[in-house]
């Protein structure tokens, strides 16, 4: 079914008020769940909403609880999530990076002891919409193996870099993991395989059936070694830089939550790249588009669809599973 | 064979002395090749020389062609590498984001108009050894498909992350491709399928056999759809931050030369990461190594065998093929 923005709006701020938000920290965390919606990420955006409330009612969210500053070092600042609501505080966190780089041309923003920031791109597009390269990265749960493991011992840490184009950004979101638990769980209630491999069995053979990927929680990390080293590199990045929770903590408390982020921003009128990044950009995007494909494919750039899904939910309504949506509504009640 | 670390540092001296380098630049210089086969990586060492040689016989790389500073941001510096030698351009424009880092907490240098750096990891283990996390990365020829693409129109891109450690650093050093060209060569020579889906095939289809997969420069993207967006966004920030070329502008000339690439230090002392980093490194090392394994392997951290192969080569020399050696000893008469 299809939602008006605006309903979807007024309803997700009516329930966070309910459960104890602000006005202010309402209406701007109803934007950030309806914004994934709107951009074609449902996964993490009206889909999550109900387990972003019970973790509220288990008090592993607090709602009014506000980041602040910890230490200040010019460029690079740290800051305490205060176990407030990831979306809230990592939106602050970026905001914060923006206005480091607008004074110095580069801005750092580490965050300790803060919550699931929902979807990943939202803080990309929020840089590249002030004119800034902006780059973030959190850590997670274990639930990927290391190179060889037979348990879950690495996140599947998300990795956003945006990069602001007139004719629009490129923002690359992505997790580590070669699909998410999500896309598995819903290949198997399709009763399918994954496209490509996806996991190992109890073996540790590469499987495309997601079934036991789920159960043994041993999705495959991209690119095998490559991807498991460099979810580790995040890991240890956002730890040792915000003071705040590794991967491994974050799995003894059986709970997602106290994670650890970073935010990076490079103004680009700043850095004198305006004169020439545009041309550059486009050049780079027209080469790219204009490969030679097998069959009919299509050669895209990371976001290049988001604007167009945007528009299309904004003028038609969010898409949104009917059981969701009664769901939410009946949190409203 | 083996050689000793001396002779061989040496002899590449020599010879750079012959091809006009000046003594400072031909030392630090054959330091680089050395180093990386000391740590290991004669792909890109010794083996790598004869091919150096010739792009300095050709006039692709110039010698004595200092990098010199274009733009200066504080933290940000855009610098020029007026086609000189990558190890030594590289080395420089490290150690310059070295300094500001300890000037500044962060320092980031843009590099373009460079040259192949040869081992990426050496500049890592560059700022882990001066006490910074150290990031870094540079464009290539194409030599991966996008997704979906028929043709190589995306670079392999390396990337560096190096995070400094009491008890061992942790670096890691992984292009965007899941095998390189070297290790595919090496297969090939050997009659061997490649462990691992390697690239496609020229229907697109995901194959092993490294044969066609080199013919076509159809390498497969870690990650597949994740490592091309990475790979590319890689090359989009190489390039509007250096404002050097583009991974399809190197493309155009035919031959590796003129790349673009970033270094990012931050220094663990100045950003006050130094209380708790090596604890924190080290409960997530040990976490990692305490993984269950599959069958007997072991789990390891990126950079882990580093000092060990390092030490075993300075007391036992330097191995290096003895065809490759007989070429350099050539090279030096």
């Amino acid at each position: 079914m299809r939602v008006a923005y605006h309903e979807v709006i007024q309803t997700l701020e009516k329930i966070l008020l309910k459960n104890g938000f602000s006005e202010d920290r309402a209406s701007l965390c109803a934007f950030l769940f309806a914004q994934a919606s709107l951009d074609g990420v449902s996964s993490h955006g009206l889909d999550r909403f109900p387990v972003f409330l019970e973790m509220i009612r288990k008090n592993l969210v607090k709602p009014n609880n506000e980041a602040n500053l910890l230490d200040s070092y010019g460029v690079f600042e740290r800051w305490n999530g205060n176990l407030g609501p990831g979306p809230l505080n990592a939106h602050q966190c970026m905001d914060r990076a923006i206005q480091l780089s607008k004074e110095f041309g580069v801005g750092i923003v580490a965050l300790q002891n803060t919550n699931h920031w929902m979807r990943a791109g939202n803080y990309g597009w929020q840089a590249a919409e002030a004119g800034c390269i902006g780059i973030c990265f959190t850590n997670t749960k274990p639930n990927m193996p290391a190179w060889g493991g037979s348990e879950p011992k690495l996140g599947n840490n998300p990795l956003v870099i945006a990069i602001p184009r007139s004719k629009g950004h490129i923002v690359l979101d992505m997790a580590m993991s070669q699909f998410s638990y999500g896309k598995l769980k819903t290949y198997l209630r399709e009763g399918k395989e994954m496209p490509f491999d996806a996991g190992f069995d109890g073996n540790g053979n590469l499987i495309k059936s997601p079934e036991s990927i789920i159960d043994n929680e041993l999705a495959l990390p991209i690119g095998l070694w490559k991807g498991a080293g460099l979810s580790l590199l995040l890991d240890m990045l956002a730890t040792i830089l915000s003071g705040g929770n590794a991967t491994f903590q974050v799995g003894e408390s059986r709970e997602e939550a106290g994670l650890s982020q970073i935010f990076i921003c490079l103004d680009a009128a700043k850095l004198g790249v305006m004169e020439w990044s545009d041309e550059k950009l486009d050049q780079i995007v027209m080469d790219l588009k204009a490969s030679l494909t097998f069959g009919d494919k299509e050669v895209r750039y990371p976001g290049e669809n988001n604007m167009k899904t945007r528009n299309k939910n904004i003028a038609e309504g969010i898409s949104v599973a009917e059981d969701i949506w009664r769901e939410i509504l009946n949190f409203s009640l």
